[in-house]
């Protein structure tokens, strides 16, 4: 459908013009963000489940969740008495930055130092919109399959780290991690891959070092 | 976005058009088809591995394979020895009823009783697009998590059917059957929900039944 494409273009301009706006918002109080892709049930809300209450010890974090409709995932991350906003896209499949730049205005930036989005369920479309963060952290979880990688590139391709959850699950799985990490260095050589398991926390404090250097870099 | 309602309501329109088309060329090969819908990894090419070997002894089977760039399923499926074609949607992250029927200028229509439309995994956008099936089927696996219902409500709520995949891995996770089931019934009373695993084959016959009797039903 020919006609789609200026008005993807457009879009995507009016979307890049939103992140720098974020970003240079963010930059000017100091938070560092991450923006986390994967797809439905692949557990980002659990994994911040079990690493923000170690994390808020140290750093003063916040999260904007992105749900098509529900309040769901929101209500548990509230829980942890964060500052927390909820985005309801009603029907999209993706957050955009000019979503996030009205979320900005209901958060405490001069108060944070960390903000997390979790973005809507969905390995395909997330991945094309910049939405101002510093990194991008996709989660896959064993339970995918190893192919995923391959199947949907971009997400993975422009990660700065990668989350492999559900780890718990090998045991009782085909998932070849050493099939998964090839696939991985193909498309993105260097960047670091966590092997986590929400549930257990395996696999939890190395995920937290690592962000937890990343914001004090962005102090300094 | 103001500027997206209006394209997108052409969009959709001009899908509708050709699904309608799509639904009239079926239906004069007296071709049964179904639209399978899920998120990544969730099971769909091991679910039609696991019963296409035995519905083939009984019907004439095809399959339209989507994804976004690879074509690793369709290699799958095509070592079953049934006509598949391939659609990439080159970062598109659904189906629309246009590919489909340049896909089905492909298929030996007069040959076949049941095609089976595998769609991009992704639990958001394939749902608003018809593509011309006679049904809808939406697979989901245990390891999501029974929440997802109710988070991705478009998807189960226009199903005809619903095959809950991975129930092998129950014994290890903390999935709710009933709260799934409870789930589903809120948004869509009465429809069949198979428990399943392609990787046991358990649960496998009777959807390989309800499958069948739909094509007989549809040659009547």
């Amino acid at each position: 459908m020919s006609f789609r494409i200026p008005v993807q273009q457009n879009m995507m301009r009016g979307n890049d013009e939103w992140a720098t706006r974020n970003r240079i918002m963010l930059a000017e109080h100091n938070v560092f963000t991450i923006n986390m892709l994967s797809s439905p049930g692949a557990g980002k809300t659990s994994l911040l489940e079990a690493v923000i209450p170690r994390l808020k010890q140290q750093l003063r974090v916040a999260v904007i969740e992105g749900d098509v409709y529900t309040t769901l995932d929101a209500e548990r991350i509230a829980n942890l008495g964060i500052p927390t906003v909820q985005i309801n896209t009603q029907g999209a499949c993706h957050l955009d930055a000019k979503m996030i730049n009205s979320a900005l205005q209901s958060l405490p930036l001069s108060q944070m130092n960390l903000l997390i989005i979790e973005n809507v369920g969905n390995l395909v479309c997330p991945a094309s919109f910049d939405l101002g963060e510093d990194c991008r952290v996709t989660v896959i979880s064993t339970t995918e399959g190893a192919d995923k990688v391959e199947k949907y590139p971009e997400a993975f391709q422009r990660s700065h780290a990668i989350l492999l959850n559900k780890i718990d699950l090998l045991p009782y799985l085909n998932f070849k991690t050493d099939q998964f990490r090839r696939a991985v260095e193909q498309i993105n050589l260097n960047v670091p891959i966590f092997n986590i398991s929400a549930i257990t926390g395996e696999g939890r404090e190395l995920w937290e070092e690592w962000l937890t250097k990343r914001v004090c870099q962005n102090r300094e």
